[in-house]
């Protein structure tokens, strides 16, 4: 499927059943509105499905994998190397994500999406654009043209778990320098100053921290993306793995399907997403507040709040996989919570707290 | 075990067990610290069992039942004998609680501590103290007696779960109009206002809402409450259940066991644990931010903060149910996650970013 092609196809949500699912929720034994987000959580999943009690069983969090041209800068703690030694753990060993998703029940899918490097490792899906983004300090990321393409992967790949009978998804990530380029991204869409978004990463020094604020500023005046472009913005100063996240947001909306935010890179690429078609917003299912600072803004410019407050920042879907179980206890809600009328002793008196 | 037992056992965590836990955790493969409130858990688990990867395979949560002569006043919009139906609802039924409880692969126990009528329910612990408390408004809720006997209910659930084998234990409640003696108890403890504390609870009018201040603070002009006695407030201006659920922080604390602290008016009765011995707080865990507005100040009171944003408001022990999935991820990761030594490909790399 082309982008053109899941741009056309994003619908809106089945209003007619998700009247029918607040209407259930509003007929289970509990005064009403007071399960809160698993209320919201499982009217959305009802719009998406179009199932008044929607069934979750094959869950998958995809995680996108791709170097970044502006680690030459300095801007992060890092070797670059560490995208692809995290790549192959992620296929074999048991780093965050592969325990977290155990955990949960979901399956995972590993994505070269641009690592500089030939990961030799056949647990790995190929889809690399490039060895890396170019350096956005000095020039554009990528073309356009690799953007869209990075978009179809993340598209695609969706495409396919659909196939496999999938019913819900994360997005996850691994790029050394990821943050920067997510950050730059983020001022680019919204207009917010370096010192408001920028965070620290993962061990920056106060030097280096000063460093990568300074090197971000640079990549926006040298390449002067159009805010009212995302595919512009996403080229220019993005990275392939924020293009495959947002790709697979748009993916997600126009196969129906409920996809999860992660962190604050998951997040950043759910902006570019909502910002190439308004409609995916809807299809979004935001997870953990994360402790990168441009998080907030990111969810504000979304018009969204997280569920959870872990003070992570490990990235990699990890903040999906503790969603995943939040979404399940929605679904169990409306699968197996009594209603009035088939409660027990409730009848004569819950009804009047309704 | 008496409450004055109960509080002579009571000791601190074991800090060198933490600190080889926090070790660990910075031996793992992620940048330090990323995991966030997973790693904070861990390591308080660490030093409530003395174990550095802890193991949580058996889970309860106690639900305290009772009625609340304030209910007299018109605080409630609901009927008192809902906190019957619901108590026996919640051995037969599917609410709320039952449903989450089961998800999270967690027991429930039902405990009778003072509903006002007799259940006739063998599947309910008959631990009634009274039919319901007095109406605080007019006079003392309950005897100094009936408190202490209440808070050793309490304790003794946590004792008889303990020689079950249970390793992680959770509290909630079920009883109508007790956001009203909550905020009493609140409000006594801290000196904090009727207008900042009390909250609609379910489904109040506005003039039933405004009745409920005035009713809360004739309570407290009334009864006089020592602020610097929790256990004098308790009595005078709290309930059965709150009394269970503050014997039950305070047994787990005794008894070295993690306990979940659920919403709103579990939240008060941690309070009042703490204040009746305050090494109860290291044996606490919060699950969600509760929708009633006193909610935050019981937890800034108690210098604790919340992992889920949820905007529930339907008690039962429902925040704990979701809470223990976050637990038990917690668990996962001291359990499975690899560290830099084992860690295939990463060796040389990860250890930068340390």
């Amino acid at each position: 499927m082309t982008l053109q092609e899941a741009l056309n196809k994003i619908k809106p949500l089945n209003k007619e059943i998700m009247e029918n699912a607040t209407a259930y929720q509003d007929s289970l034994i509990k005064p009403l509105g007071s399960l809160g987000k698993l209320e919201d959580i499982a009217v959305q999943l009802s719009g998406i499905t179009g199932l008044l009690k929607p069934v979750i069983k094959k869950k998958c969090i995809i995680v996108y994998c791709a170097d970044n041209g502006v680690w030459a800068e300095g801007v992060s703690a890092c070797p670059q190397n560490i995208t692809l030694s995290q790549a192959i753990n992620f296929t074999n060993g048991n780093s965050g994500i592969n325990v977290l998703s155990r955990l949960a029940g979901a399956d995972l899918r590993i994505v070269d999406i641009g690592i500089a490097a030939d990961t030799h490792c056949p647990a790995i899906l190929n889809r690399k654009i490039s060895y890396g983004t170019k350096n956005m300090a000095v020039e554009a990321a990528m073309t356009n043209a690799e953007a869209i393409q990075a978009l179809e992967v993340g598209i695609n790949c969706v495409e396919a778990l659909k196939e496999e009978g999938y019913q819900l998804l994360g997005t996850g990530e691994m790029g050394i320098a990821n943050t920067s380029t997510s950050s730059a991204v983020l001022m680019a869409l919204t207009g917010l100053s370096a010192d408001l978004v920028i965070g620290r990463g993962a061990g920056l020094t106060m030097e280096g921290f000063e460093k990568k604020k300074r090197t971000i500023e640079q990549a926006l005046t040298v390449n002067k993306p159009n805010p009212t472009d995302a595919i512009d913005v996403l080229s220019k100063v993005g990275g392939f793995d924020i293009a495959g996240m947002a790709g697979s947001f748009i993916g997600a909306a126009a196969l129906r399907l409920p996809i999860v935010i992660d962190g604050f890179i998951s997040a950043v690429a759910a902006l570019v997403a909502v910002r190439i078609h308004p409609g995916v917003r809807s299809y979004l299912i935001p997870s953990h507040a994360s402790a990168e600072p441009g998080y907030q803004y990111a969810m504000d410019a979304l018009r969204l709040s997280p569920a959870l407050l872990m003070n992570m920042r490990l990235g990699e879907g990890t903040g999906c996989a503790l969603m995943f179980q939040i979404i399940d206890a929605a679904v169990a809600v409306m699968a197996e919570m009594d209603t009035f009328e088939k409660g027990h002793l409730v009848n004569d008196f819950m009804v009047d707290i309704r």
